[in-house]
């Protein structure tokens, strides 16, 4: 498949990558044509790996992953522009990390509204599913490096959306079909995006992001008596 | 030891219940010395179960737990008296759901203030420790009911305090060492009231509250070359 992949940073890096590793055609997009990363990255990934502004990546891409930095989306998104993104699955990757509050950082937008849903509603034709953005970027790409079992959230509008994304996680990057919760709607971004408080907070705690969440679920219970 | 319970519902009753049975005296508070929910609990429960005000529990409990309802937390606290909680461990399970925007709940403090810090702002003599407030009330008390490891948090300003509170949670209620983190400071409660967006969510998709989250820590990764 034809991917574009916005955001040159760490998370870009990765994902690109990954999916190059699997045969995917990625073109990296960045807010100008000679990025340093993009240009870098592009050079040393061979034929299948390209780059250029944000919308000539979105223009290529028939999936396109928005790993931007969550302050910065809507503008590369606009930049990418709604006609590139028109009828795609638009995987969000971003957090709306804000670090003018100081460390650890606080969310530009949360509790009653999520960056997901903001890009849904700035790009309604796009078919937005927010996913892989509770956890480190080496492991979004391979959870097999974290022993044991964990998990990672889907949410979005769209269901054939969210089985094109599922397929990617599961095929390309290694998650367990079984390690994938579909919590709703694009709306439920606002509780995985609520994720980063803590996880940030954990990052402090245990001294490094190698780590994630497992949902371990039980029975449902049995009614009282 | 001599515990007040402040709340009387699903919770304050759970946490009574157990704290009751390892051997502790527990006296229950709430609005009205003539709770129905407390009477009978308390009737029902033995020689070493009481109930009355909130300031009447409070001046009795050596470590006080509120569990009254995020939204009444302050109110409930002002009542029960800044002079029956000073130099003492108020452990705070609650979570400020704010059930007024529709369902499910959103937060009526978050992101860059919590319900912990805001306690502990209102009562700067006690002691508080935000625990427990991660999961259901059933499972607080009774981890082993819900099989594999998963994880709760602990959140305060005081270590001594916290050490305390650990021991009430490993030796009373079952957790096992391992499995209680201490995010740090107070402040980490934004972290972990902030994990009630996606618990609610999770609720949602699962169909029922019987699960929890488990941090699952690797090793902390190499430097990339």
């Amino acid at each position: 498949m034809k991917i574009a992949v916005l955001g040159t940073g760490m998370t870009g890096i990765a994902i690109a990558s990954k999916l190059l590793e699997k045969g995917h055609e990625v073109r990296m997009g960045s807010r100008s044509a000679t990025n340093d990363a993009a240009v870098k990255w592009a050079a040393a990934a061979g034929a299948k790996a390209g780059h250029g502004t944000f919308a000539d990546a979105a223009a290529f891409g028939e999936m396109v992953f928005n790993c931007t930095s969550g302050g910065a989306s809507l503008e590369a998104l606009r930049a990418a522009g709604a006609q590139h993104l028109s009828n795609k699955v638009l995987v969000d990757v971003a957090n709306p990390l804000d670090f003018s509050k100081g460390m650890p950082p606080s969310l530009s937008v949360s509790n009653t509204d999520s960056l997901g849903e903001q890009i849904q509603r700035n790009f309604p034709e796009a078919k937005v599913v927010k996913t892989l953005n509770t956890l480190n970027c080496y492991l979004m790409v391979d959870p097999a490096s974290l022993p044991g079992e964990h998990s990672i959230f889907i949410s979005g509008n769209d269901a054939a959306a969210k089985a094109a994304v599922l397929e990617v996680l599961t095929r390309d990057f290694g998650w367990k079909p079984g390690s994938v919760i579909d919590l709703g709607d694009i709306s439920t971004a606002r509780g995985t995006e609520s994720l980063l408080p803590v996880w940030v907070r954990l990052w402090g705690a245990l001294g490094h992001p190698n780590f994630n969440f497992h949902v371990v679920v039980g029975s449902p219970p049995s009614p009282k008596a």
